[in-house]
C-alpha cells in the first residue's frame, strides 16, 4: 500500500509484445494495492539506430543535438507503453523526462540532475493514472533536452522514488538480481538476496553490470530501497539497501572482474617532492580518471610510477605522461593493455583478519602473477594479466565459498 | 537581404545525403545574404513506422500518445539536419515545436495554432545561428506536445513567415511546383508561375495535393509570399501571392480532381420548411463535413435531396440517413461511391461569360454525364462517374488551353 517506481530496460520494452507483459506486471502490481510509477528506456536497438544515424550526419556530432535525437527514444517507449497500458484497463499518461519535472544541469549526453519537482507524477497518482515518465533525460534551465549517460534510466527510477518518497523502487532487467559474481564466469555463481548499497557501489564501479554506481550513490544518499529482478521471469530478485546494524556482515559477498584497464609507467623518475601532483594534475586536466597509483621504491632517487586508466583513455594518457618527461625529469613513459582488474566486495572484511592473505593465496595457488593491488573498507583489488581474468574470479569464488549461502 | 523560411518535406530529408544537400541550399541562400530559418519534416518513412506501432499497441491509440509519439519523427530530422549543416561549417540549433514557439489548442492529433512566440527562433538568428525548427508540432497551454494534423509541416513554416515577417516562405517538395494539372493524368500540363492565395486554396480544397488549404489560408490571411519548388532540381517554382491588381486576371488556371467523394441521396422526401435544416444539423452533429447538395425539383409535394461527402464518412453518413427516415418523412437512402469531382479554378472566370458553358460542352463531347454541379465565384465542380475522373481532366485541360502559357 504505498508508491513503487518499476524501470523497465530496453529488452523488456523491447517489442509491443514484451510491452503487454510490462503492462500485465503493473496492473498485478496496482491489484495488490500499490501506486505505480513506470520509467522506461528506449526500444532495444532504438538508441543504436539513433547512434549511427549520428555518426552518418557529423563524424563528431555536437553533444546538444546527440541529445536532441536521442530523447526520442524513450519518448517513442511511453507513448506505446500508456497505449498498450490503456488496452489493460489501466489508465496512463506519458510524460517525458521535463515534464515529469527532471531538472539537470547543462552538460550535454551526461548532465547531473539538479532537482526533481515531480508536480505532473504526483498528479497523475492523484488521480488514479499510471505516469509512464521517460527515463534517461530530463531538461536544463535554458529549456532544452539533455540526457544522463550510461544508465541514466536508473538513474531517473531512482532519482524519482526519492523525490516522491516512494516505498520500493523495482528495477526490471534482463537478469534476475545482483549474483556472487558473472554467471557466463562462475556457473555456480548464486543469486543475493539483499546486499548494502556501498557493497552494490563498489560492485558497479568493479565491473558488475546490473546497475550503475550513479543510481546507486543516489539510492544511497536518499535511502531509496532498491530491488533487481527480471521483467521475464518472477522471483524475489536483489534488495539493495542500508546494512542492517544488527546483523552480522557477510565476508565477501561477490567477486567482479573489470577488462577496460590499461597500465601506464613511468620509468626514472626524480624522488622528489610535487612530482606526483605535477603528473597527475595534468591528467586530470584531460578529464581522465586515474584508478590504482603506485610508486615503487626508490633506487638511488629515481622511482618508478605506475597507474591505471580505462582502456579507452589509454593512448591520450600516454602521450600526456610521453610530453611530461621532461618537466619531470623522468627517462621513459610505457603503456600496458593486456591487464584486467579482479576485485573481491564485501562489508564484513572491516572486522574479519586474513581476507587478503586468503585472496592473495589462493591466486598464487594458480600462479597468477598480481601485477598492482588496491585496497578500501570493503574492497581488495588485483591487477593481473588480463588473460588470467576468468580463471582468477573462479578461483576466488571458490575460495570464498560464494556458491555456499553465507553463515552469518 | 532578408528573412527567408525554407520547409523541407519527408523525402528531401530521407537519408543523411538528402539532408546534405539540404545543408548546401541553406549555405547558398546564406551567401546570398539572407537570413535562414529551416523547418522540416519528419524522414520519408518514419510517421508510418510510428503509427504502425502504433496500430499494434492499441486499435484505437489514445490521440495524446499518438501525439507524443509522432513528434519523435520530426525531432530526429531537427538533429540530424542540425548536425549536418555543422558539417557545412554553418553554425545551426534543432527547436522542437515548443522551442520553437509554437502554441496551439488542445485538439491532439489535428491541433490549431492559437500562437507564435518564437523568441528562441530571433535569438539564434540575431546570433548567426540557423534554427532548424520541427514541423507539424506545437505544445499546448498545459504543456503537452500536439500535431496539426496533414500537411503540418507546411502550416509551421507559414506560420513563422508569418510570425518572423520573413521575406519570403519556400516550401520545397518533390515536385517543381503548382502544375495545371496532375502531370501523372496530363503529360502536357505547365508549371504555373505565379497562382492568387484563392485560387491556390481553391486547387488545394479540389485536390490538388502540393499544398494543403490551411497552409494556404495562413499564407493569404498574413499575406506571406510562399513559393513552392523542388528540392532536388533547380528551378523557380510557383509563386503563392496575392493578385496584382492591375493585370488581368488568368481565366482558368488549373483542372483538379478528387475521387475521395460519395453521395447519399434521400428519396421522396416532403418538401416541407426545417426539413434540410433537421437533416443536416444531424450529419454536421457528427462531425461529417457535407460538400454539395442538390435538391430537385418537387413533384407532387415529394422532392429527392442529394449532398455529397468524403467517402470515409459515406457509410456513418448513410446510416445517420436511414435513421433519419422516419422523422423526415421520406421513403428511402441511398448510397454511390463511384463518383468523382473534376473542377476547374480561376480568378479571371468571374469577368468572363461562357466559362461554365465550354466545361459544360467538353465533357458532353466525351458523353461524360455531369451528377452534380457546384460553383462559386472562382471555380466550378462537376460530380462525375469515377472511371471517367482522368478522361474528363484531359479534356478540361485541352478545352482551356493549359498547356499554353496564359495569354493575360
Amino acid at each position: 500500500m504505498g508508491v513503487v517506481v518499476q524501470k523497465y530496460g530496453g529488452t523488456s520494452v523491447g517489442s509491443i509484445e514484451r510491452m503487454r507483459a510490462v503492462a500485465a506486471r503493473v496492473q498485478r502490481t496496482r491489484q495488490q494495492g500499490h501506486q505505480v510509477v513506470v520509467v522506461v528506456s528506449a526500444m532495444a536497438g532504438e538508441t543504436d539506430r539513433l547512434l549511427k544515424l549520428a555518426s552518418e550526419a557529423s563524424p563528431a556530432p555536437v553533444a546538444r543535438e546527440v541529445d536532441t535525437l536521442l530523447a526520442t527514444g524513450e519518448m517513442v517507449s511511453i507513448a506505446l507503453v500508456a497505449m498498450v497500458l490503456r488496452e489493460f484497463d489501466c489508465p496512463a499518461a506519458s510524460l517525458t523526462g521535463a515534464q515529469g519535472g527532471i531538472l539537470t544541469d547543462n552538460a550535454h549526453t551526461h548532465a547531473r540532475i539538479k532537482q526533481i519537482t515531480p508536480a505532473r507524477v504526483q498528479q497523475a497518482l492523484a488521480a488514479g493514472i499510471v505516469p509512464v515518465v521517460a527515463g534517461f533525460q530530463g531538461i536544463h534551465a535554458g529549456g532544452d533536452v539533455t540526457t544522463l549517460g550510461r544508465g541514466g534510466s536508473d538513474l531517473t527510477a531512482v532519482a524519482l522514488a526519492a523525490a516522491l518518497q516512494a516505498d520500493l523502487c523495482e528495477i526490471y532487467t534482463d537478469v534476475d538480481g545482483v549474483y556472487s559474481a558473472d554467471p557466463n564466469i562462475v556457473p555456480q555463481a548464486r543469486r543475493l538476496n539483499r546486499i548494502s548499497y556501498d557493497e552494490m557501489l563498489e560492485m558497479a564501479r568493479l565491473g558488475a553490470k546490473v546497475l550503475q554506481a550513479r543510481s546507486v550513490e543516489f539510492a544511497k544518499k536518499y535511502d531509496v530501497p532498491v530491488v533487481v529482478k527480471s521483467s521475464f521471469t518472477e522471483g524475489s530478485g536483489t534488495l539493495v539497501t542500508r546494512p542492517e546494524q544488527d546483523m552480522e556482515q557477510v565476508v565477501v559477498a561477490g567477486v567482479t572482474s573489470d577488462r577496460n584497464q590499461a597500465k601506464v609507467t613511468l620509468v626514472g623518475v626524480p624522488d622528489r617532492p610535487g612530482i606526483a601532483a605535477k603528473l597527475f594534475g595534468r591528467i586530470a586536466t584531460a578529464n581522465i580518471i586515474v584508478d590504482m597509483i603506485i610508486q615503487n621504491a626508490s633506487e638511488g632517487g629515481l622511482t618508478d610510477i605506475s597507474f591505471t586508466v580505462s582502456r579507452s583513455d589509454a593512448q591520450q594518457t600516454l602521450e600526456l605522461a610521453r610530453q611530461s618527461l621532461p618537466d619531470l625529469g623522468a627517462s621513459d613513459a610505457t603503456l600496458q593493455t593486456n591487464i584486467a582488474k579482479v576485485s573481491i566486495v564485501g562489508a564484513g572484511m572491516q572486522s574479519h583478519a586474513g581476507v587478503a592473505a586468503r585472496m592473495f593465496e589462493a591466486l598464487a595457488a594458480e600462479t597468477i602473477n598480481i601485477l598492482m593491488i588496491s585496497t578500501s573498507e570493503i574492497k581488495i583489488s588485483c591487477v593481473v594479466e588480463d588473460k588470467y581474468t576468468e580463471l582468477a574470479v573462479r578461483v576466488l569464488h571458490n575460495a570464498f565459498q560464494l556458491d555456499q549461502e553465507a553463515v552469518l
